[in-house]
């Protein structure tokens, strides 16, 4: 399981009013927090109103981000200069998050990542809006691994991501995710399949009761990469436990060095 | 879903310590606070080493809680006497637990249950051993409708225990568990399957993830009856998370209801 932190996005407004502040010390302590309770890699996103300046935040992020931990980043961005950007100062292998089949987007982000060594979220998303089930998914999956094929990139480095949409609001939706977990682990072996799953909860009471849920369920069923704050209280454990119960986790062995580790308060 | 609060049970030494000294105070406490934290039926075991005390303690038990609960009793024991005890004293329509395939067991059971109105948890073990896929489980839960069929009860009145093992010791057990109640309940419809899942996380640290990513895991694959604690913190708000994700709860109706009365902190 590769856990990606998800904190350092300027959609949260404590990381906006940092990021516009270059206020150092906050940035550092999000980072470092969620190293410590177990991301491997952490996400940048430094998304901005203003003209221009999408592209000195994620300079500022990323290199404030690797002078203080040693986790490989994440670079979130819908601008292909952030992008860009964030992916030539990145050491090591950064994931690209993301790229959708929407033909503009498309036609902008694969030139990029085609410069750059690094893994992409590919995201079921297309033209025709969003995906309606399992079917959809992955077919779209087929469509992305087919794209980033075409710039030199094998399974191997695609992390799909299947889009998890509200339950409240699209009931059938859970059981459509999960499914198509499955189908895309199945019909392309090695490719990752996983994205940020917080989203299912929206609309809800007691989000974080669904979200640790779906953490599970999601695990159970093959995702293998989570967008997700590992700080949350019981998210790190939930994803052991399931990966101790569904066997990815042979003789629960890594779900016992984790308790030793102090991973399971 | 139907919550059995599993504590009023003397395996546990406080209980036994508690029916030894009839104390009534200690028993009426746990079984009150089990009704409060969501438990539709309460468990009741008195067993006892010492010849004939289950068969009084059982009496004592049923009238206790009877008397200071209105929830209907789930009557446990593993001796035919102390079980016809409890359902001669039982209102309403209670939940016998167990019985299973063993020969012996079964002969002893069959004639006790056939004498009341209850419903039966029918666990998948039988004089072979322990059950070890899911194609041996779905046969003995077939075996063990056939046998109460016999004795005039409906697969609604049936509740098939899968069994379940510490993931621990049998790797892929957890896996077999879950696919055999998604093919118990696609096999017999109207059956009800559940049990008690502690046991899955027997001999791993950090019990309490194990015990909860089963429960959801579980209840997405069909489970809707569940011997648990209810106090358990996240227990109950992960049944009713993972029924919103599944589907179960449409529109997400009795999640959004649970918030409202305080089910979800």
């Amino acid at each position: 399981m590769i856990i990606i932190g998800e904190k350092i996005n300027a959609t949260r407004k404590s990381i906006a009013a940092a990021i516009v502040a270059r206020d150092a010390a906050t940035i550092i302590k999000v980072a470092q927090e969620q190293v410590a309770a177990g991301a491997a890699y952490l996400d940048v996103n430094g998304g901005d109103p203003r003209p221009g300046a999408e592209v000195e935040n994620m300079k500022w992020l990323v290199e404030l981000v690797q002078a203080n931990t040693a986790a490989p980043l994440c670079i979130d961005s819908a601008s292909p200069e952030a992008m860009e950007t964030g992916l030539k100062l990145a050491k090591g292998k950064p994931i690209v998050n993301s790229i959708s089949l929407e033909k503009e987007r498309l036609e902008k982000f694969l030139p990029v990542v085609a410069r750059h060594e690094c893994m992409i979220i590919g995201l079921c998303m297309a033209d025709g809006g969003a995906p309606t089930g399992p079917n959809d998914r992955l077919d779209r999956a087929g469509k992305l691994i087919e794209q980033f094929k075409s710039v030199g990139r094998g399974v191997e480095d695609v992390i799909i991501d299947p889009c998890f949409f509200p339950v409240s609001a699209q009931p059938g939706d859970g059981v459509a995710v999960l499914e198509a977990i499955r189908q895309i682990r199945k019909a392309f072996p090695g490719v990752h399949v996983g994205g940020g799953l917080s989203n299912v909860s929206y609309g809800l009471p007691g989000r974080k009761y669904v979200n640790l849920a779906m953490v599970s369920l999601a695990v159970y069923h093959g995702m293998d990469v989570a967008l997700i704050d590992p700080g949350t209280p019981g998210m790190v454990p939930a994803v052991l436990a399931t990966e101790a119960i569904s066997g990815a986790d042979e003789w629960c062995m890594n779900y016992v060095t984790a308790s030793r580790q102090g991973k399971l308060p």
